[in-house]
């Protein structure tokens, strides 16, 4: 249910429609808890049958009739927001395929294990890239969710909202930098493996 | 559908019962792959009706008529296991519920903020125990599940068998270094907002 929660939250930067909280939630929350946008247009329904958001119509564009539903978190769902973010969660259980797979990789051509370690850095290379730049973003206060939120915000809570973030991508970049390390570790072993005639 | 990959290479190592397979299981490859026991003898019934593990009847004890259901790999289950581990696998996406909440701990207490970053300090430090414990049993070749791996193995393999899982554990054991310490700067992060006024 962890969706639900990380909606509320980038919901109570300001009213969005629904395509602009997907937009917004897959340049930050979802980088940390992945959803589709059919899982999040699901859940903005759960969230307003429920009352914990509401939905306005507001003018679509200068001129015309069309309109559009903005949503905004209800005092009910900055409640459950906070009743949710202060309780401690059970630990999420491992299920990490290409450590899994690599765990086995004696039934596998020493280029196929290789490969898949080229690619395990390859990808955790790009998700380091992608983090720092985040880390970067948030400190300067750049990202349009955090000039929101703290518009919102009176001044002497901008340091924790800002740090709390920093601090979260700053980890997420570290992990990255260690599959990273990881990954190189593993190519260096199927070559020192295949030198000494082990494969 | 990991999950039936790690079935058959833990059962690669040797006929077992489901009992014994799912006990074999919760101390080797549940610590990456997490599963229950009825996740686990749902899979392997599946694995039996597509001929990828077979079934024998084996006296139980040493007297009597009870019998018990050993499995074995059957040729197309090992097969089937070589071409999932030669195959390059899409990253797993992130769902990461204590960097999520974290993102929000603003919305918190300090003191529920605190709480569950050495929640996350006391989890990751008892899993980095066990993650050690497990790669000294594997260099020492000393786990059940290695020895009957390594006695059906030629000898020239025996090398890579160890040394691929010894990589993969001592990832896990990285990890969950890396864990902890974000745990502990996340503390000295609430103590400084806490003492700079700024929660």
């Amino acid at each position: 249910m962890s969706l639900r929660h990380a909606l509320l939250a980038t919901l109570d930067a300001g009213a969005m429609t629904g395509y602009e909280l997907a937009k917004t939630f897959d340049q930050s929350a979802n980088r940390v808890w992945h959803a589709t946008h059919p899982q999040i247009y699901t859940e903005l329904r759960k969230l307003e049958r429920e009352n914990l958001v509401v939905a306005q119509e507001e003018p679509r564009g200068t001129q015309g009739k069309a309109t559009k539903r903005a949503y905004t978190v209800t005092e009910a769902g900055r409640e459950e927001l906070c009743r949710w973010v202060a309780t401690v969660e059970e630990p999420t259980l491992p299920r990490d395929v290409a450590h899994l797979k690599a765990t086995y990789f004696e039934y596998a051509p020493p280029d196929a294990a290789r490969e898949q370690f080229a690619a395990h850095r390859a990808y955790h290379a790009e998700q380091l890239r992608r983090w720092e730049w985040h880390v970067e973003q948030l400190r300067a206060r750049g990202t349009d969710l955090m000039q929101r939120r703290l518009a919102k915000a009176p001044k002497e809570r901008h340091a924790a909202i800002v740090a709390y973030k920093v601090h979260v991508y700053e980890g997420m970049a570290e992990r990255a930098r260690a599959e990273v390390a990881w990954a190189e570790r593993g190519l260096a072993l199927v070559d020192e493996l295949e030198r000494d005639g082990f494969m």
